[in-house]
């Protein structure tokens, strides 16, 4: 069993990059994806246990953070700009202009719209950490763990899973809150997250773990026989 | 096809954690390692490779850094000191005291001992750029590709891979240089490499794209057919 | 003198917190800043020099980056959050609600209005390049100079110059285009960054060094006269 | 007053570069340093104050880091490398081949040899943050408050105060436990650490403070008269 220090833990829900460019009707994704394998009703298919987590954080009074992936109009930021080395899929990915800044597409989708209490991060690569505020923020809320949410499990949540717990944040992947298009890959993220980084609970354990635990508690607490 | 820009390229080889402790008879994981699913086996077919690349990068002068995985004999920076989500495995592996700094086990291994012009990185946490100088030499020696070799792939392979990328830089893994105790994860990992983040080359395939280009002209040149 | 490598540069110019808040009229720091000493006629004072630099920007077609310092309505991102220890001075700018994200308050002045081309770079905490794109923005665009305006002196721009030069960026500090509420510790910036991290021109010498080299040669080069 | 949150803290101490090559008898800085204005008795004279300080964190088991500033021999770290812009000064400081790694130079002085339980932060740029560990392990020890002592106050210690901060960790600058070559930069740091950083106090002022509520209470407080 992995207990080390008392349960109590201070959790965070980041809700990784669902946009209309990725996950809506209309969509980048929807209308050039299917070239680069992009499975939106595979990212679609969440959005209801997103929805359950995020109105569960805001009835408990969990931190949530929206992380909206956008490039420049100018494409300044493009990955073209810096590699030699791009793989074709993500190079035809870089052709689709999705979600550049200021654009519907790069809005959260409707269905997850946030509130102004939630918080939105915006970022330039795979990581929600890198080069963004989500740090600063999450010490300022005290919070030391990281519930992850939403697309792809294997790029970009992976990613932020990664550098995450490398930072020193606890862990937990919301399996059937997280989606990919390439199902061996999120099978894979799932695996590795059991094996080196966190915790994986489903959206019914979570949200049962945070409601009984704070009913039981003043803090949430963790329920290591998931690990 | 993936080519953007001209290309000539400044390659660096980061051989990952051929310690000891992970990858010689009597070290750490053979003697422990077991229990936690570590082969180190797997882990040494791959020595014959790792020096092949290291020989032809001695040759044409190519930079080569080892990054040495080390934790303190006083435990301060084990990771159950800042989490309390280790998955089981990962807390047997922080139980065994494997790559103690200065001791034999975290030293690299002799098949691969590095030269007084090879550079050490010492590291803490999975990623290779993470705390560590390694971005500050590559700039140095302007590098701008990483050729990632070692181990484990799934793990400190991977995150190397993965933030190099996103920091900027191109990204070659060799797939018979790399090994990981878990078959499906390393074949994850190569897939992932060839949809998102750069080039899988064999050795072979790398070290004649290495010497034939270098051969028809003054840089290093990209074959761009393995994208 | 203090020439090593050739001396073509790949200048950007890098606008610290021009802002409604810290420099207009009608903006916090007149209605608030006497208390904490700002002084914001100090500030207006260089205006007209880094519009200058501004303009001579896009007609050499140097980048242009503005930083622009926010925090949240929500208070998430106060020094307070996070500090035990805060000067009594910091504390009551941290009382003065100062460019909330959002609000005119946190608009670049209208003299220095960036255009659709410029760019805007949204920092937290005192360096424009903490937990920001503007590294990864200077290698899209190939610059490795940065050229600070801005204020106030001591403080974000200083930091923005030590966090710089030990990224490896050479730096011009522009002594009549940059500002602060202390005179002494201008002085001793200044002293420092010729001691120390880089060269410091009037705007004068500036705008000519751009202009003469453009018009001599294809690149931009340093003058190194001035070191 | 700057009294935001309760006042127990968790105080580490940082002692910068107090290396044989820059405050040692036969040391680089004695025998090539007069040239660029280092002056190794104003360095010198700091150390008792640094032993006192040293001496109370020992009995009052507060961690010690000391950062030990290395070049490479093979030169491949030098600013040369990476800087076309670099004031004459510290151009000469880097002709003279001060603190390489493995040599007495770079060795941390006799009077402050470090015990086995201190730790040491091998460091290539001017804050001790940069690229090290130290943040990481300051994490580990639950340490929130840095306690800066050290040479030169103006480069070294000033840049990792500055960062430090901007981290998110309380400062306590040593005044008569940093020194700098340039009496009014050392002036001028002390002026802005409290203005906008953190608190400055003497040495007897720390140790009475450490001393005082640790004995009456079980955890160190701060005095906020100080600020």
């Amino acid at each position: 069993m992995g207990r080390i220090r008392p349960p109590e833990f201070h959790p965070a829900v980041v809700v990784i990059d669902m946009q209309n460019g990725f996950c809506a009707r209309g969509g980048s994704y929807e209308k050039h994806g299917t070239y680069i394998g992009a499975d939106i009703n595979v990212y679609r298919k969440i959005i209801p246990n997103v929805k359950k987590i995020i109105d569960t954080c805001h009835e408990l009074r969990i931190p949530i953070f929206y992380t909206q992936q956008v490039r420049e109009a100018s494409g300044i930021d493009l990955l073209t700009r810096l590699h030699r080395i791009i793989p074709k899929r993500r190079l035809e990915f870089v052709k689709i202009p999705a979600c550049v800044r200021g654009t519907w597409d790069a809005e959260i989708i409707d269905e997850l719209r946030p509130t102004k209490d939630d918080l939105i991060v915006v970022k330039r690569r795979d990581s929600a950490f890198q080069d963004t505020e989500l740090e600063l923020w999450l010490r300022s809320l005290g919070a030391d763990t990281v519930i992850l949410t939403g697309v792809d499990t294997c790029i970009c949540v992976e990613n932020s899973i990664r550098e995450g717990f490398n930072r020193g944040y606890d862990v937990i992947l919301v399996e059937d809150a997280v989606a990919s298009s390439w199902p061996e890959l999120h099978k894979a993220t799932l695996m590795k997250v059991r094996g080196s980084f966190g915790m994986v609970l489903t959206t019914e354990q979570l949200i049962d773990m945070l409601h009984t635990t704070r009913r039981r508690a003043s803090a949430f607490r963790l329920s290591m026989e998931y690990l």
